[in-house]
């Protein structure tokens, strides 16, 4: 009887140990990037839906930009394995922080699901970036981040709004699956 | 041997009646719709280039249009078998004199392979409407040639030009596939 009270003992120590050497923001923190190789054709059609329906009504509005925003006149492969998850992860936090300040609600809606999925995605790569000290970005991907990120300023919310729109697929179909498949995207 | 001569008379002018009832442009006329149930990968890659790169640079120019000349609030297998094929036929015929007139060297050659291949799938069917006196266009069709003939007059050619790049996969892949498929459309 005293056995089975050391084994219930020791399986409460070893369970608090573990539960403390893996809290519950490790699992949240885990790298889900492979399983985007390829997005599923569900998700592929919500984007689909929302940027045909956007170039619907399109020519109707002004969404002159001054600057291309995306534009870049390098490959993703070109980057090292680990800018790439770099440049993925900015490319969707500019992505959601554009969409969640959408102001006209048809518009609002017909981004809901892209916007979810989106940022699904984000979720999914927290724990995919290596600690920053141990590593520096190359000048190309540190360039266009700065532009990017500049022309938060520069351009208009109706700018902004229509280039990320326009980018969903070259995020998703180039720059996501290249960085999901790793050394194997050449 | 003069039963020989004969034959040799007879199938001569039974080649001369037939080369006559069947001359070269009747076999020019032959409708080919059918084979457009779906586009070749290969063409179809050659519109997403075009489309892609013209996206590219799109929120740089005004292009802004005062209506959707391609929009429709109905859908093509609505209408009769017939008017599918005039649906068609004069969404290509608009779309071929908007691409020869673009003036942009640059733009001109980005369109040069989609141009060929809308103009191959015009010439292709060629012989496909019926004799316009059997037949009277819809109310829905009609309304909807006379407001895309009209935009010619209304809207900058720099309009007319994104609206019909940004038409193109609704053509081919909607339009063209439908009236190829003919009843199977439903």
């Amino acid at each position: 009887m005293r056995n089975m009270g050391y084994k219930i003992l020791l399986a409460l120590a070893l369970w608090m140990v573990t539960t403390e050497a893996f809290p519950k923001d490790a699992l949240r923190t885990k790298c889900h990037l492979t399983k985007y190789k390829s997005l599923p054709h569900q998700e592929l059609e919500a984007f689909k839906k929302a940027k045909d329906k956007f170039e619907d009504t399109l020519l109707l509005s002004d969404r002159k930009c001054n600057t291309r925003i995306f534009h870049r006149d390098w490959e993703v492969k070109e980057l090292s394995v680990h800018d790439r998850v770099s440049l993925v992860e900015n490319e969707l936090d500019f992505t959601i922080k554009v969409l969640e300040k959408v102001e006209d609600p048809d518009l609002a809606k017909l981004l809901r699901r892209p916007l979810e999925i989106v940022k699904q995605i984000r979720e999914h790569m927290t724990g995919c970036a290596r600690p920053r000290h141990s590593h520096s970005r190359s000048k190309m991907l540190n360039d266009w981040l700065q532009n990017l990120l500049a022309s938060k300023e520069k351009e208009t919310p109706a700018c902004l709004e229509a280039s990320v729109i326009l980018n969903f697929f070259r995020l998703l179909n180039e720059d996501l699956r290249c960085a999901a498949s790793m050394e194997l995207c050449v």
